[in-house]
């Protein structure tokens, strides 16, 4: 074991056994050095491995902390146990409900998907969009064809490299969004009837992916700040067929939990026992609020069996639609997929996106995004514990822009959602992240818009909250 | 029966009795006004009819010829009836074989799906995205997502308008190219099982999308000049039940046939006393040699039962992928469905052809292109007749930029696409146009290329031809 290794455990032995606890500020690596006479890169690849892990968190020009990974809080948010059968999924109907009100102009955009607009380069995108296009020679549009711009491939397949994963240029398929190569990959990987394990709650477009594709949903109890049960998930492999599973293990939406490397990896040796795909949505991933990206499951998958998709909407350059998925083994299935389907991320948009990162900036761009954003949520949890009633629980995502919010019990999310309509805000009530409508108390609050569009609402929608609960519906 | 009625009719019967036989000039306008005394709008109003139902067709600064539409040549090229019973669908992965080998850089580009590059105005385009992007509002990007830019949506139903179409802006839905929207539309109105008509041959997009959800293909009998078998067709729908058709009544896709106005209406009428939904792919429209835009099936529709599909790829911005589908009483459908998977056509390429169309100039590229994409088939013809071997049946669309070409008996298309190949010239064999293979003696050639690329290509081939009737396989 190395010495950064032995420090580590260290640490995490006083996290296990209490000596050291939830929310507790570590010694900082100054202190460390001091106390214990060990280099400071060592007693800092400790902090980086335990913060992997999940055990500990930083804070910026502050220090390192405990997480509160088993805290009161993550448990009292923690949910009832799915039932054990795979359901069909009937959910697209609500969610483009909600989904179009929360559109609506004049409405405030706490049930929004995306951060708030303010956050992106626009300017230098648009200067790159029309350098990109101005060079392009017009017999290269063939180029962005799927699997996508050769150079842009490889550009997002480097980034991976850096960050310590290894990804295959090869098996990176360009297309529209995320979201094309989640759908691409869940087609990939099965037919209808199948069943397809989830967490709970899960981001609706899995529900709706899985609806449209005639499949089963099976979810799995998922934690607030660890991300989805392994052990339920292996109970589950073990007793019937599971054609894929569709998860999202890094700020996951809507919980925005954080699975410590460890689990990840266990994750895939899990699903590797039994030849299941994973189909891994990482697009938040970069908006991580500690000192590194988190790994992603693909950095474990040696068998080629993670479907790993992420794209620039949530980072860069939002309603551009480039996206992209590492898809292993199914890497030829999905290129064909999208060949058929919509053949190719759109040229102006590639050759945007490439053009920003060759010339340089998106790191400085990235960290820039993730401290508003940090901030942004900092603040929007202090609204919602002064402006909500006592009772209220909320999750403390680690990266990301959503916070899970559950209501003091007798109000039903939907009610409150209605409520907020009329008063301008749009909120997203936990109803569309499950296919039985399970949370019913709880909604999803996106704080990632300015402060001045997001406090305020928090105000009202607290005074809301209030009101709906002296006057039962 | 108004004056302009009279004439057309007067035409209608010399040309069904023989007295003008095709390919011979009518008078011109002037002509007839001197000879018949009736003013020269009623003369040109009489020809527009003609031209619409496939009966005349316009050469520029040339005059009006009677088409050559029910000649010894087209008669020759018409298939032999497809099987009465429909089948399942195994097409892709020769077509993905095929299209693979045309793409690679080298080959001439026969094979090709796409029209020479430098027909189009890129650098505009660049220009457009630049001063769309940059006066893009960030909160702005919200107006892109599905169903799409609200003013680009209104620019495509004013061109429809225009073109004497009532589309309502409200039932288009822009996605990326009209692939998606046909692809979309196939799974709106189908369930796995289901059967679709489609023509014979037809283009290999329908059958991959059949294959991929797993519907089977009806193939009905098409006319290399006038389009799908209508008889047959409703002798099919009396038959057995039909979920769909999706056909190309204008610049077939491979072979260039275009549905007489009077024949689109029948079909459209046709359809809806079966209530059945007719996916129309219509994005070869704008590339007609006459004097007119021919009227899509869409002209026709009264029950909302036409899913029309079309996109700029073609005609504007190839690789920008931003087409549309105006889908009757499907819209919400095919939005929902587009929300689900790609959420938007991409945003630098809407404000692109957006700012470009609000410029002006679109009819006047337009106007260039289809006189280019005339002289180069007119070229391409000239060569093919020319350098291939006396047998050599081939279709002369009044649109598009593709030739169907019937080879001499004896030579299997795969053969000569192996050989091509070997040659550096890509070409696109009957095969791939039919679930059953059945055109096996034909190829398509791609004309829309500089001259300098196809000619040579051409003469090659044609020598290829010769040399491999003498050796057989």
């Amino acid at each position: 074991m190395k010495l950064y290794e032995q420090y580590a455990a260290e640490i995490t032995a006083l996290i296990s056994n209490g000596q050291l606890r939830p929310g507790e500020r570590l010694p900082s690596v100054r202190e460390a050095r001091a106390r214990r006479g060990i280099s400071a890169s060592t007693i800092f690849q400790a902090y980086q491995r335990l913060e992997r892990e999940g055990l500990i968190h930083t804070r910026p020009q502050s220090g390192f902390y405990v997480c509160a990974a088993r805290s009161a809080l993550g448990d009292e948010l923690a949910v009832t146990a799915p039932r054990a059968e795979a359901n069909e999924v009937e959910v697209s109907e609500l969610v483009f409900e909600v989904l179009r009100a929360a559109r609506s102009s004049g409405i405030a955009p706490l049930g929004s998907a995306f951060p708030g607009p303010d956050l992106f380069p626009l300017p230098q995108l648009a200067r790159a969009a029309a350098t990109g296009l101005r060079r392009l020679a017009p017999n290269s549009i063939v180029e962005n064809i799927s699997p996508g711009n050769p150079r842009l491939r490889d550009q997002i397949a480097t980034r991976y490299r850096l960050d310590g994963v290894r990804l295959q240029t090869d098996e990176i398929v360009i297309g529209n969004g995320a979201l094309e190569g989640l759908n691409a990959a869940l087609q990939a990987v099965t037919q209808p009837g199948d069943t397809v394990a989830i967490e709970s709650p899960t981001f609706y477009a899995a529900l709706q992916a899985i609806e449209r594709l005639k499949l089963k949903a099976l979810e799995i109890r998922t934690d607030a700040e660890t991300g989805i049960d392994i052990q339920a998930l292996g109970e589950a492999l073990s007793r019937q067929r599971i054609a894929a599973c569709w998860l999202m293990p890094t700020f996951q939406n809507p919980l925005g939990s954080l699975m410590p490397e460890a689990r990840k990896r266990e994750l895939v040796q899990l699903l590797r026992q039994h030849e299941v795909p994973l189909i891994e949505d990482d697009v938040y991933a970069e908006l991580y609020f500690g000192s590194q990206r988190p790994r992603p499951a693909k950095a474990f998958d040696e068998a080629g069996l993670v479907l790993h998709c992420s794209s620039f909407s949530k980072c860069l350059a939002p309603g551009y639609r480039v996206g992209w998925i590492a898809a292993g083994r199914y890497a030829q299935r999905i290129q064909r997929l999208t060949l058929m389907t919509t053949m190719a991320a759109s040229v102006p948009a590639q050759v945007a996106v490439l053009h920003y990162l060759e010339e340089g900036g998106y790191d400085r761009h990235l960290r820039r995004l993730r401290a508003a954003l940090m901030a942004r949520m900092s603040a929007a949890i202090q609204a919602i514990e002064s402006a909500f009633p006592a009772g209220t629980r909320l999750s403390r995502p680690r990266g990301g822009y959503f916070v899970w919010v559950a209501l003091p019990p007798g109000l039903d999310a939907m009610r409150l959602h209605q409520a907020a309509l009329q008063a301008g805000i749009g909120i997203a009530p936990g109803h569309i992240f499950s296919p039985d409508h399970r949370f019913a108390d709880c909604i999803r609050i996106n704080c990632g818009h300015p402060a001045a569009d997001v406090l305020p609402a928090l105000q009202q929608l607290g005074a809301l909250v209030h009101a709906l609960l002296r006057t039962p519906a």
